[in-house]
């Protein structure tokens, strides 16, 4: 793509209000637009991100069986009050024409397995895997930390249905590992399996996938040879303490942790099925509520977390699996047009490499287009300017080093590719 | 995909007073789920459509210099107020728990120029073209023709920013060249290109892109020569009646056609950028406010629209572009299980060749199979059964046609690839 076309540009200041660094750097970046608090628009350098994001979710929910689908945010009264949840706080509440109650989906338990009581009825139609990739809305009363805890999001929820709870806990432990590849594949580090309350309805524990973050909103105790970890909810239930030796593995000492949530699991078990009577004819005869559990993955916020994870003062440091372009090419003026020309030949061979490229063919100055570059963060920095070709090539440079190299010409495609 | 898998099956029933074709079929299909009055969910077949039409546009924008992006569908009031469009009766309109005033976008012109004035200041950053596929609502007092027209719906929304008026005319004309496109590749055989009224701000028509459908909610005076129309709006202003020569082309007799609206485009001019003050500086020198277009396209209308232009008493008759599978195969049991191994085989081989099939390998009678196949409407059904393969194959038979034809197993592949 060419940043002359791009009808974003960088802005020198975030909105007034805008604390969270992953705000404030997408602002800049011209990746989001803040709408109002807590609702961001994925402009098309975000957009390129959340789809990069998506992608990968969704190879990974087919690939444990999952179905996507898409449910619809408008949801009845009716539907929640089978369950006692229509009185939540985060639940948007509007007026419709035809004068019916109508809420905002903030979750989807409910509507779903009102698809799900519709269309199965026996032993032989479970389990099944069901997800979507869709928009839900919270009704914070402080909408904070900019894309990391809004207003409205994106989510990746999946579901699942079997016949009984040993089943379930079969198939959450392959979700986790599904989870586990996800953000492996989005270039974190470290994520901590965290133990936490199953809620009211569960006698089973839940999980949440924590990422070490400086600005994090959660703590967790966490060991670093097997990667669990509590949460606090489950501190003094499980008398867990920092400086325990991991209850888990028993490798190494547990330790305080300052963490952000990219995802949870649960086990719902029959919190769903029981109250909106989704039963099945079991293989022994009779009707059974169905099993369920619940798998939530915050597409924004993880977008949001890879900012907070790698930065620095000037700007992002996107990792390859979720920059918008994998290089960033910059023509630095000159007056013979010497450099267009080269730096024009060299974007259509990355091109034709298969090679995602921004390049930087606006007419601005080069320390506003190497700054741009740094605030923009895509993983390699490819300069063509009078200095390199005079030394025989173009500069590259890694977004997270410090020295580039300069590369000839006719290396640089085969050298990226 | 194995159809004992797929958690919906066929409904022998829609829903109490859902009178629309295209709500029945795709509700007994499985395709779809009525959430509420207006709100359906997509399910995984009915998603496949929904991808396969989304991915069609998408191809179309990117090919015309569309910049995807997201918007959000939370909007402040305070936005709205700026062009005085807060009022409008299709506005849904929530409390916040902040205590703003808050509405669900049915349209985003405000918001997507509210990040255009952040960004563009420059004539050199104009013409650019932004679009989205995104979720809207209507808080509409009747929903009613089942996806044609709900209160949340998905849409395509392209909006032009220019300098000048010409260049405007000029993307509008390429625009609605690339809505032929779109439209040709979804099947449609014939889509008028309907002049009606631009609207109290502009003094050049908008133009409708209309089907003709049976049950359709407009009636339009069309040409088919050129494939020009007028919507009624017009007809008296343009003095145009039935029987009437066409005016554009004088080839054919204006004839009255009821219609279904699939697309429209609009050249808005100044209504949006003068009041919100979305100005850019011109070459002359001076600020001007950007001359603005929009295009709209209904995603799940679109599918709506398909099956009503295209379904029999059976069922739905999907073209290839638009169905879920190109295939549907389907084993019919037999007591030595021959005929489930000859049908196994078939699967793995057609999606060898990369052809996407659904395989109905349930445990079900043939002529609920064999419905359940015309209800649901894949191109290309393939049966495996006992008395085709004594006749030395399957038989292989077109939805839209009555007689099929015996096809020797080892020749299948090849012949449908």
């Amino acid at each position: 793509m060419r940043q002359s076309h791009l009808f974003t540009k960088t802005l020198r200041d975030a909105p007034k209000g805008e604390d969270a660094v992953n705000a404030k750097l997408l602002i800049r970046g011209g990746y989001i637009h803040k709408t109002m608090a807590g609702a961001y628009a994925y402009l098309p350098l975000g957009l390129r991100v959340i789809q990069k994001i998506s992608n990968i979710v969704r190879e990974e929910m087919n690939a444990i069986g999952g179905q996507e689908l898409l449910m619809t945010a408008l949801q009845p009264k009716t539907v929640w009050d089978e369950t006692g949840r229509w009185d939540e706080e985060v639940m948007y509440r509007l007026q419709d024409a035809h004068g019916g109650e109508t809420g905002l989906g903030f979750s989807h338990e409910e509507a779903l397995t009102d698809a799900v009581r519709a269309h199965v009825q026996s032993y032989k139609q479970l389990p099944f895997y069901a997800y979507q990739i869709q928009t839900k809305f919270r009704n914070e009363a402080r909408a904070k930390s900019g894309i990391l805890r809004g207003r409205e999001f994106l989510m990746k929820d999946l579901y699942s249905f079997h016949t009984n709870e040993d089943d379930l806990n079969a198939y959450y432990d392959t979700v986790a590992d599904a989870y586990r590849t996800v953000f492996e594949r989005c270039g974190f580090e470290t994520v901590y399996y965290t133990e936490a309350s199953g809620g009211s309805m569960s006698h089973l524990p839940s999980h949440e996938f924590q990422v070490p973050i400086e600005a994090g909103e959660d703590t967790v105790l966490a060991c670093d040879a097997c990667l669990y970890a509590y949460n606090e909810e489950v501190w003094a239930e499980k008398s867990v303490s920092e400086g325990l030796s991991c209850p888990e593995c028993g490798k190494a000492e547990l330790k305080q942790v300052t963490t952000s949530e990219v995802g949870n699991i649960f086990r719902q078990l029959l919190k769903y099925s029981e109250p909106m009577k989704a039963l099945f004819a079991s293989e022994e005869g009779g009707d059974k509520p169905i099993v369920m559990g619940a798998y939530g993955l915050g597409i924004s916020r993880l977008m949001g977390i890879a900012v907070e994870d790698s930065h620095d003062e000037d700007g992002i440091i996107w990792n390859e699996a979720l920059a918008p372009f994998r290089v960033h090419l910059i023509a630095l003026a000159d007056k013979e047009g010497v450099v267009a020309e080269k730096a024009d030949n060299l974007y259509e061979a990355l091109q034709q490499a298969g090679i995602e490229v921004l390049y930087d063919d606006r007419d601005a100055r080069p320390g506003e287009k190497l700054a741009d570059a740094d605030l923009l963060g895509m993983p390699i920095r490819v300069v063509v300017g009078s200095r390199s070709l005079e030394q025989g090539g173009v500069e590259v440079k890694r977004r997270s080093e410090v020295e580039g190299l300069v590369v000839s010409l006719d290396q640089v495609v085969a050298q990226l590719s």
